[in-house]
């Protein structure tokens, strides 16, 4: 087979492009359909803002622009936050956890970061717990 | 059938005790096995400590205990952090984020959470980000 040339060569599809560093992509452990969990931290308050969820494209998208985007599993597509709220996530660092199947990003919210408007995920949902 | 009387009746299978508060279960969203990932924060400090898994049943026992208690996915068994280690996690506080599929425990951790002897399972997983 051939492929098309000229004008074509530019219309790549998504997984011709440059992927994740292999180096990267070898250290991570992925669910069954293939996401690894991103924790997204403000980076000086360190509040947790929310938990979203990362396949090798979107870590490779937030390395590589510093706008942290993720998989929305129930939209099946990428997610660059803030993209539609205004809501931005500068991302200052990523790091690994020892089994390289977690992510922890942390961002410079703009915002709120959740879509209630909270600035958390976590701001509404307190448990009560027993006295150790 | 009947179900054997006297001392029998305190030997109950796990899943006779009390369960999870009904109210709180039918909040969580879980994965296709049945877990909610939990994020464990360092409550002073805000250092993201590690990423675990919880079931129902390991929430209730965290709640109940005021001890991290999870469910090990490598092990297949409830896990509660410290008792192999000594670095117990001592639960100050437990949220669900707003859609109900994460866990955010803010605890007091004594000593290393990460089994390498790291405080973090992040500490050593830096990746490197492009300027935006």
């Amino acid at each position: 087979m051939t492929r098309p040339e000229g004008r074509c060569a530019v219309r790549l599809r998504h997984n011709d492009r440059m992927p994740l560093d292999p180096a990267i992509a070898a250290r991570l452990k992925r669910t069954g359909d293939g996401l690894v969990p991103a924790v997204v931290q403000q980076h000086d308050t360190g509040e947790v803002l929310m938990l979203a969820w990362m396949d090798d494209e979107a870590l490779h998208r937030t390395l590589t622009t510093g706008r942290a985007t993720y998989w929305s599993r129930s939209r099946r597509a990428y997610w660059v936050k803030g993209d539609t709220s205004g809501n931005v996530q500068h991302v200052r660092s990523v790091a690994l956890d020892c089994d390289g199947d977690t992510i922890l990003l942390k961002v410079d919210q703009v915002g709120a970061a959740c879509h209630t408007g909270d600035r958390t995920c976590f701001d509404a949902g307190a448990l009560r717990v027993a006295p150790e």
